[in-house]
Order: C-alpha cells, then sequence, then structure tokens
C-alpha cells in the first residue's frame, strides 16, 4: 500500500507557510508501515486540484489531503470533491451537532457560512472533527482510498491519530517498514562513505542506507522492508552493531539524539559538572550545552575571553605558554581547560582557541585552524582540528567537536 | 513566467525534515513576480524522478529542483539528469578548483567521490557551488528552464541570491518587481500590524506589504510593481520614511541587516567596546555578538555565571541583593554589568538574568520573566521582559531585546 501527501493552500506556494502538516503525516504513515510516494502542494484552483487527483489515484493507493475546508470564499475543496466523485452534497446532522457544540451560547452568531460546514457529500463517510467546524471526508474508489482533512494543524493530527491511522493500518498488512537513525560526528560524508563502504555493500537488499549530512555531523538512515516490524528491526540492529564496532568514535548517538542531550545525559548520569572556556566559539559552545532543559544540573558557567589578557588573569594561562607558542596552540588551550576546571570548581572543562575567520588566519595557523582540550581529574587532553573557511560553521564544527571530546573523554575516564 | 519546485530526497517522504527549503524558493520567486504552480516532494528513484520532470514541463516555465547530489550512491539526481536531457558527464575545471579549494592541503585525502562530484552533463550551464562541493546545473530546453541545486539550504540559497534569481529576474521583462525589507524588533505581528494599521491602508495598490515574523522579531517587506525599478524604489523608499517616523523605536534596520551587525557597526563606528555577563541566555547573546566576522575589534568577553556563587566572585554582585531580591531581579541584573563592564574594562557591558524554563519558574517569577541591563559611563538601565513558555525562543528573545537595548543606549549616550 502506497501513500500520497497532496496540501491545498495558496500560501503554501507564495512560501508563507512552511508545510509542517506533510512532514508530520509522513512519519505518521511510515510508522504505520506505508511508504509516501509523494508530497505535493498545490494552489486553490478546481482544474488544478482535479489533475492532482487523477495522478495520485494512478500511482497510489491512499491519497491523504489537507486545507482547502474553511468557510470562505477561497476554500473550494469541498466543491471539487462533489464533482470529482459526481455526487451532491447533503446535510450531516451530526458534524452540524458538533458546530453547534463549538458555538455555545456565547452571543456568537451562528451564520449560514456555519451551517453550510455541516454538508458533506452523499458518497463519503464523513470524520467529526472534534476540534474545529469542518469535517473529515473519507472516499473509496476503486478499492483506493482519498481522506479530506481540514489544513489546521491540531484538528487534522486529532483526525488522523483517532481515525485515519488505525483504519489505514488495518486495511494492510502484507508490507511493513521500520527504521533507524545513527547519529554520526567529526567526519564528512564523502569520507565516512568511504570508510563504511564495504559495510555498506554488504547490506541486504531490504535495508537502505541514506546520508543526511548537517553542518559538522552525518546522520545515517537504515529503512528496512520485510514482514513483521520485528524481524526488519532484528535485522537493523544486527548491522548497527556491525557499524558500531566499525566507527565507536564517530558515532555518538541514535534517533533523535542530539550531541548536546547525549553529553548532558551523561553528566547528569554521572553525577558530574562541566564548565566551558572559550575564545574562537564565543559562547556557542556554552549555549549549546545550555540549551537542553535542565543543564543548570551539570553546567556551572564559562568564561569567553577574547583577549590574551583575560586567557591570563580569568584563566590563569602563562604568560610564557602566550608568548612562545601563541594563543591558538595546545599549551594555551590545554591551560585554559585546566584554569576553567579549577575556577568554576567543575568536574570537567572544555575549551577551544582558534581562528573561525575569515581574518587573523597566516600560513602556519589558516583559518579554521582549532585547538580543542578537555580538563578533568584524570588530566588533559587536547585535539587539533583544520575546519574550512566559513566562520558560521568553524563555531558549530568546533562546539560540535568539543562536546564529542567531552563525551568520549567521559565514556573512558573512571 | 510560472515555476515549479521539485524537491528531492527519501528523508522528506518519511517526514525526517521538513521542507523548509521549498517554502523559501516560493517566497523569493514571488518576490521577483514569478507565481509557484506546484511544489513536489519525491523519493531519490529514476523513474519517478523522470516523471516529474515530464509533469512539470508540462505545465510551468521554471522548474527548480533541490537535492540528490550529493558524493553517496544514494543521491542519483546528477545521472538521472543526463539520461533525461539525453547527454553524458563532462568533467568541469572550475567545479573542481572550488572542490580543492574546500578541501586544502590539510593532510585530508581527495577521495574519487569528490573528484566525480566535479562532474557535470555536457549541455548544462554549471553554477559554482562556493558553500559545498556540489556544482548546481542549469538547462535549457524548449524555451522552458530547469536547474537542479544542492539540497543544504544555505548551499542552495547562495546559489539562488547570486545567481539563479537575477537571471530568472531578467527573463521576464515585462513587469518590473522591486522590494525592500524593513526589520523590527520588540513587538509581535498583531501589536505592530495595529500601530502602523494606518500607513498600512494609506499604502497604494502598487505596493504590497507582508509580515514575516521570526521568534522576537518581525520583518516587513514592501514589494512594489511598477514599469521601472527606479520609480518603484522612490516610492517604497519614501513610504519607509514615513514609516520610520511612526516606530522609531522598533526599527532596527534594512535590507539583510541583523540586530548583531547594526549593533556591531555601531561600536566600530564609535571605536567602543562591549562584554556580556549572561545567565538564562547561557552563552547565546555572546554567541550572537561574535557570529559577526571582525567581532574581536569591539568584543572584549563575557562571563556565563549560572551559579550565584560566580555572579559574587567574578562580577562582583553583592550577597545582599541576591538574597533580598534573587538572582532575577534589577538589582541583580544591574551590578552584573557594572561588574562585567569593570572586569573586561569596556565601554559596554550587557547582563541577562531570568528564568527560561521549563523549570524553575513561580507565582511571583514566573518561566520566561527576563531582566536585562546596559551599562556604560553614563550609568546602568534595566528593563524587564515577560517572554513565553518556549526556552529556546526565551533565551534567542533576551539575547536580542539585550542587542537592542545596548543599540538604543548606543545611539543615546554621547
Amino acid at each position: 500500500m502506497i501513500a500520497e501527501i497532496i496540501s491545498i493552500g495558496d500560501e503554501l506556494l507564495v512560501g508563507q507557510v512552511v508545510n509542517t502538516n506533510a512532514t508530520w503525516m509522513a512519519q505518521q504513515l511510515n510508522e504505520i508501515g506505508i511508504p509516501v510516494r509523494q508530497i505535493s502542494a498545490i494552489a486553490d484552483d478546481e482544474a488544478i486540484i482535479t489533475r492532482a487527483f487523477d495522478e495520485a489515484f494512478a500511482h497510489s493507493d491512499v491519497i491523504l489531503v489537507t486545507g482547502g475546508l474553511g468557510p470562505t470564499k477561497d476554500d473550494i475543496t469541498k466543491n471539487t470533491l462533489c464533482s470529482y466523485f459526481n455526487t451532491v452534497l447533503v446535510f450531516h446532522q451530526p458534524s452540524f451537532e458538533n458546530i453547534k457544540r463549538l458555538f455555545p451560547n456565547r452571543g456568537v452568531e451562528f451564520s449560514d457560512l456555519n451551517r453550510k460546514q455541516a454538508e458533506v457529500p452523499v458518497n463519503c463517510t464523513p470524520l467529526v472533527n472534534k476540534n474545529g467546524t469542518a469535517p473529515g471526508m473519507w472516499f473509496e474508489k476503486d478499492n483506493k482510498i482519498l481522506v479530506s482533512m481540514p489544513g489546521v494543524p491540531f484538528e487534522m493530527e486529532a483526525m488522523m491519530e483517532e481515525y485515519i491511522l488505525p483504519h489505514l493500518a488495518g486495511q494492510d498488512n502484507q508490507r511493513v517498514v521500520a527504521h533507524k537513525t545513527i547519529q554520526t560526528q567529526g567526519i564528512g560524508e564523502s569520507f565516512l562513505s568511504e570508510m563504511i563502504r564495504e559495510w555498506e555493500e554488504n547490506l541486504p537488499s531490504t535495508i537502505k542506507l541514506a546520508y543526511l549530512p548537517q553542518p559538522g555531523m552525518v546522520r545515517l538512515r537504515l529503512t528496512g522492508y520485510g514482514e513483521s516490524k520485528e524481524k526488519i528491526l532484528e535485522e537493523i540492529d544486527s548491522r548497527i552493531g556491525a557499524l558500531q564496532k566499525l566507527i565507536p568514535d564517530l558515532i555518538f548517538g541514535y534517533g533523535d539524539d542530539t550531541m548536546e542531550l547525549v553529553v548532558g545525559r551523561l553528566l547528569r548520569e554521572k553525577h558530574l559538572t562541566v564548565s566551558t572556556a572559550e575564545s574562537c566559539t564565543g559562547g556557542f559552545l556554552a549555549h549549546m550545552i545550555t540549551s537542553v532543559p535542565g543543564a543548570s544540573d551539570y553546567f556551572q558557567g564559562s568564561v569567553i575571553a577574547y583577549s590574551n589578557d583575560f586567557k591570563r588573569t580569568f584563566l590563569g594561562v602563562s604568560d610564557e605558554s602566550l608568548k612562545q607558542f601563541g594563543a591558538v596552540s595546545e599549551q594555551v588551550v590545554k591551560e585554559m581547560a585546566i584554569g576553567a576546571r579549577q575556577r568554576f570548581n567543575t568536574d570537567y572543562a572544555v575549551s577551544v582557541s582558534g581562528i573561525a575567520g575569515p581574518d587573523g588566519g597566516s600560513i602556519e595557523k589558516p583559518v579554521g585552524t582549532v585547538w580543542i582540550a578537555v580538563a578533568s581529574k584524570t588530566g588533559v587532553t587536547a585535539q587539533k582540528f583544520m575546519f574550512g573557511e566559513h566562520r558560521g560553521r568553524n563555531i558549530r564544527r568546533a562546539a560540535l567537536a568539543g562536546l564529542n571530546m567531552l563525551r568520549m573523554k567521559l565514556t573512558v575516564d573512571r
């Protein structure tokens, strides 16, 4: 069984509204094992809607339509459905009762437009909209299904969850889809793909791999097809197990994990605290850590020291190190981490010093050169990174790399 | 001229990624007067992509395609384009140079996959991707245009802004469109619209106003239609002049101005320096300031003090104030700003203390309560804000409000 999503509304085509409805519906359909073939956003226009329905019926078994069911003149979906299925509107008492329930005696005029909203095409199964006035409509034709829903997200979501998804899940139990996502950090898409090529080539034909890159990280999504969700997930888990052995340092989480969540979880579990000392990341590392609710349980604070003066006075970096090696050096970044750990009295401290660009580079230390250190009671370790030329991405990649170093030290330290 | 957007990528159809690319592209196309007929998201599948191209060519003049240009096996758009336009791939030296620039000699292996990315179909105009390795491709067929772009948002956006939009705008010269954007801060969309209603109602029919809200700010876009760009811009500028008189404190910039750019420009012009002392913003304020290239000329540093201890020791906040008023109070936030200004020896200092949520709120100080202060040689001023319940947005709005207070003090102080 294959699905298609059609979102009707001019607001989508002028770029005023992001189509989050379609993303949510696609997620839900995939979860019950119904893959989505296409998502289309089209105008409130009878000819265009009709063509889109024809196209969708030619290729898909389930067509989920949202939008265009409001009471105003620009909403034409219901009349178009009537013409399309060659039928007429009839008054639907339960939908009318529902609309009356939504307009209790509050001095609000009950308009003719509201009354018209209780009309539905005679050959559909009306779906009562408990959060709004426009009923949903379930049509069947040639063993295929078309469902029309309102475009208001929480009205559509309630209808999907309470009626449509359970009914669709019952229609088809021949092919099941399941997927898992692996979060990796520290290596680009093409290098990662070279590293795991053999593993990728050995995947069975029932499992597909997708690379989803973001600045500083790549998500890997494994999608499996088969007869039972359990069996697919078993197969996927065994493949992930093999991958975990292949690139243990690069994988930091699964599913919706983010680096800051994973690190926060580790710190909380072990009852440990952290502080940061930042130069080129300019507060972004602290921001990532503190973007997690409850971060105050393990985050104590940070010093952002742009000038060498403050690296000395706030963090106790030695004059000699600054003079001999420069601010962007192993020696200085280590002293920054040790200093922050002492000043903030934390179990761990992460420090970053680098050249984010676009200015400030030299031949020995080009833009993108970043030193990162992590200090704990077991000592201090530092690593040099060579990022790119883009300031924003260098800042993001440096903060991510710093969190990853902290994550690795947290898993190694006893 | 009518456009169509085709987004290629399985991640869109499983609901893992929201199609914000298409929304942004639709906005941009509408701005230059090209309406969008349809937005489609489809799978990385040759047959499906080919059908979608056929459909699009049948109904639209411009087809903008994103995604599927990565170096890995699941990305098949380039080969599909080759088959579709019945052509072959050739090596493109400028794209290769661009890829080499992105992977300078830093000990990183240059992979075969990277080299392959420099190949393009022989009959297209390649568009160099200054932010990534995959070149864009501009095809023409039967007086219609198809452009293929990478799916990474900032790579696509740069290509659109620098090449594609100007070229498309030049194709259709019967009707000229021009627009300007006004950046406002500190007031929501509906309140702003009430404040400027009369001004809005008096706009001529040739000028359209759009509200583009973001957390903490609202952009106003004026789009004018007419016969010459000069005349349109003249009319728009005179309307903006009237608006500037109406809401001088709310407008912080124009066009691509961001708050951090505007504040940075003011500090640089006046040869002044700034530091920050942050609690609930957790480094995001410093991050905004330091995201601007060259910020080291005016930004000295920041202390992020989550605990009261560090507010005392690092910033010199008095024990009495903390005990009597609590950390989120006018008294404490003023002492934080004064302390940061002294410790960092800067002309200005901005401090923030508040409850970002979701925990930590009380009846007197609910989640979203934020105090912000700015200190300079003329004294210290503080203001209380009541934001919402969403942690991420509270952090962003507080940082923006802090920068806006700094901006206003910078324009008033002598």
